[in-house]
């Protein structure tokens, strides 16, 4: 392993992060409130040690291998969260540091997780530092990194490590331009989001968390319960923005250029995502019926819900918890299908869906026609036998992490419908989950075991496994 | 399709089920039951319609494509479930024919869920049918069929077809030898038990009952209690029987030939499936260390219930539904491990999953050597791309299958875990879940809609799938 390479990547990455630490710092003054200190010396501290881990320059080692990108981006997002941590615990907010950590681990991840009982008595600074996490982690650090710092050899891997999905191309031949590109498109989404949300008559404040938290899919209310509060258009002007979110930023590059527009409408992963949302819609609509004062109310509220939930977003604007078992096991199942690949949310994501369910009528159909071969094709491209072993080892693979996380999280003893869903809302990066963790609820009571078990998931979740696996297989270390 | 072929095939399986049901009426003559003659009208009917499907015999046409051979054997036990459901409903037992073909599909497939709340007040006919049901279902009827009829060409792929695992193989050359060679075995192994339960103390037809339902992995109690009632010595008995049940029927072959008997202790996948239970029991036993008087009734109830859900048999002797999480986790997680693929047991099957975590393991292993191809190897053979790819897509279909259940079930707004559990447990031929269908419940207050989606979960489990959804494929009925 190449420890140069990954110190100087690491340092890269904290450098950035000391940068984002002066948001809250600056929202802190701005509200006279003394915590925005903490964010300052936090920023320096990061600074100092993301300058000394990359005072050494990478002397023609400009090649990042597949192994050591993968520890590098692994790593990066755990220290981050270390360092992130901090201001948490400095200014008594968050006493305990594994509170802090889980805290902001979900926030990075975009997972929205949350250990605060009351986050409205936290102060400005600390609630948009949490929303802060939530954006940079949404489209991720190290696109960012690549979009501003002077990119070297092989920066592809590092971007497919941390982009989700199971084909990450390039949308223009330049994987900087390409990062760039991608940043543009999401600041210009969210600033949208927190214009409308303005004139629909949110607060400034409120505007620039939620429209932080719903462009990264990360879900952390800055109120006790969460969206519920604000006004029916504030509700549904989330809805259409988290949806955005949720869909293959591929899609919106296609749009901003005239002679592929057209392209934009005929991603298939678009297309089934949106099927996926209005088909669960309407179920959950018809299934929560009597639980509304009438039928706008209770499609407006399944709508947010469903929005909420696929995007991996986590808001809520009512408690789904007690919603019929039909639209619970509907809200689970749309956890683990996720948003699009490419775009800033979590889950198993529906490219992976719609080759797998390819997979599967293709299998059933071999029965019936054993001598005929057809190849699954995606957006009309024939897909090769690497990748649709990748897509299905990946499911594997996630089905098993999920697994064994449920086992140990079982230690704790709570409800199986707690336990389950609190490692598939972590896992998916979604936040709310049922009963003890669902959107009345909060992730405190677990022990310090299950806290580590869900941080390693909503990691594990956010960076689409293998980098976070990598740091934990011995072979890794070893020297070939 | 060959309608012929089929229909013939279909013949000759009621013949059989015809001479099955004169056990019920042999044994409700000896009770000197009035409820026996309905088991003699119905083997005399269901020979009737033996006869007439099978009166034109194959001219010439003696393959089985793989089509047909799915389709009949799919057939084969649904029309096996219609017949055998009729004498409960005859003798007023079972006043409903939906909960009587409930119970009979539920005999067949060895899965042991019961509609009755009262299995002591039946007859003593019934219960052995019921008991029977089990018996014939665990090695298959095909298999049996395959055992005494004259064979023709291609039957081993209807072999394939009933026989669970990923690789079935012909244990001699011929495919009657091998069917008869398995079902000596299991008739060696089943007389085996049924004397070992009397001289533990049992009665007869108690041992008669207990033999038949462990030998197939069923589960049916002819008690409200299940075995809960019998002595601790007649538990450990059980536990011990239906462990071997669960085993690779290769490995009995091995043993039984003096040349091969090494062979029998070097099968992977049983060396797994004994590792698996070992650990099982250790964790619950610690884990339910506080539920029992001493340690070795902790051992000895954790020994029991693992062995009967891992080898999807199903009968309990304590209620488990009150046990900590972490223990009804890994019952449910075993649900799915399921026994060895060659055995009578249902799941996923151990093999499947061993491949699967090599698989994992190698997947993992790719990113950090990219370059190094492995082949995953089973047995000391490398394994062909085709039975590892047919073995993440089985996973996958039946996930699929799996949460499509789950969703419907939901429809009748029990509870999320009742809902969850009663696929799980019927999906994987268990039998009993947990909460509403937990060792105390039944499945009797599920819609007939549940009943149905139930109804198929269990064939499609016994029959691993493909016989089953290509009933449902439109394009199993097309002509080429």
């Amino acid at each position: 392993m190449n420890y140069r390479v990954i110190g100087n990547f690491l340092g890269n990455v904290l450098k950035i992060e000391a940068l984002l630490l002066l948001l809250p710092f600056i929202t802190g003054i701005i509200y006279k409130e003394e915590e925005s200190v903490y964010y300052l010396i936090t920023a320096f501290l990061t600074l100092g040690i993301g300058l000394f881990l990359s005072r050494k320059k990478n002397r023609g080692i400009s090649v990042y291998y597949s192994k050591e990108g993968f520890v590098s981006v692994g790593l990066a997002w755990i220290v981050m969260g270390i360092l992130g941590a901090l201001p948490f615990v400095m200014s008594g907010e968050i006493p305990r540091y594994i509170d802090a950590l889980f805290e902001t681990i979900s926030g990075f991840t975009t997972t929205g997780a949350s250990i605060l009982p009351a986050p409205e008595e936290m102060s400005h600074a600390t609630n948009l530092w949490r929303c802060t996490t939530h954006w940079i982690g949404g489209m991720g650090i190290i696109v960012f990194m690549l979009a501003v710092f002077p990119s070297n050899g092989n920066s592809m891997r590092l971007m497919r490590a941390e982009s989700p999905g199971p084909q990450v191309g390039k949308l223009v031949p330049k994987i900087k331009d390409t990062a760039k590109t991608l940043y543009l498109i999401y600041i210009f989404l969210t600033l949208a989001e927190m214009i409308v949300l303005c004139l629909a008559g949110m607060p400034l404040y409120d505007s620039v968390c939620a429209a932080f938290g719903s462009a990264g899919t990360g879900g952390f209310g800055i109120k006790n319960d969460s969206m519920a509060g604000y006004s029916t258009l504030i509700q549904v002007v989330i809805t259409v923005f988290i949806l955005l979110f949720g869909v293959n930023f591929n899609a919106y590059y296609y749009l901003i250029r005239s002679k592929d527009r057209k392209n934009a409408f005929r991603i298939e992963e678009v297309k089934w995502y949106f099927i996926i949302v209005i088909v669960s819609i309407f179920i959950v609509t018809m299934n929560v019926r009597d639980l509304f004062p009438d039928f706008g109310t209770s499609f407006q509220q399944s709508a947010f819900q469903v929005a909420s939930i696929i995007t991996t977003t986590g808001y809520a604007t009512t408690d789904f918890n007690i919603w019929p078992s039909l639209s619970k096991a509907i809200l689970v199942l749309l956890m683990f299908v996720g948003a699009c690949a490419g775009s800033t949310g979590g889950g198993i994501k529906v490219s992976r869906i719609v080759i797998e369910a390819k997979l599967v009528k293709e299998e059933i159909r071999r029965f019936i026609h054993p001598k005929e071969v057809r190849r699954i094709r995606l957006d009309g491209k024939s897909l090769d036998e690497q990748t649709i072993q990748s897509v299905a080892s990946y499911i594997l693979v996630f089905m098993l992490v999920f697994i064994v996380s449920v086992i140990m999280v079982s230690i704790n003893d709570h409800d199986l419908v707690s336990s389950f869903t609190s490692v598939a809302a972590t896992l998916n990066n979604i936040g709310p989950g049922l009963n003890l963790v669902g959107p009345t609820g909060n992730y405190s009571m677990f022990s310090d075991f299950s806290k580590f078990v869900l941080m390693f998931d909503m990691l594990a979740g956010r960076l689409e496994l293998y980098p976070i696996l990598l740091l934990l297989a011995p072979d890794t270390y070893r020297k070939i």
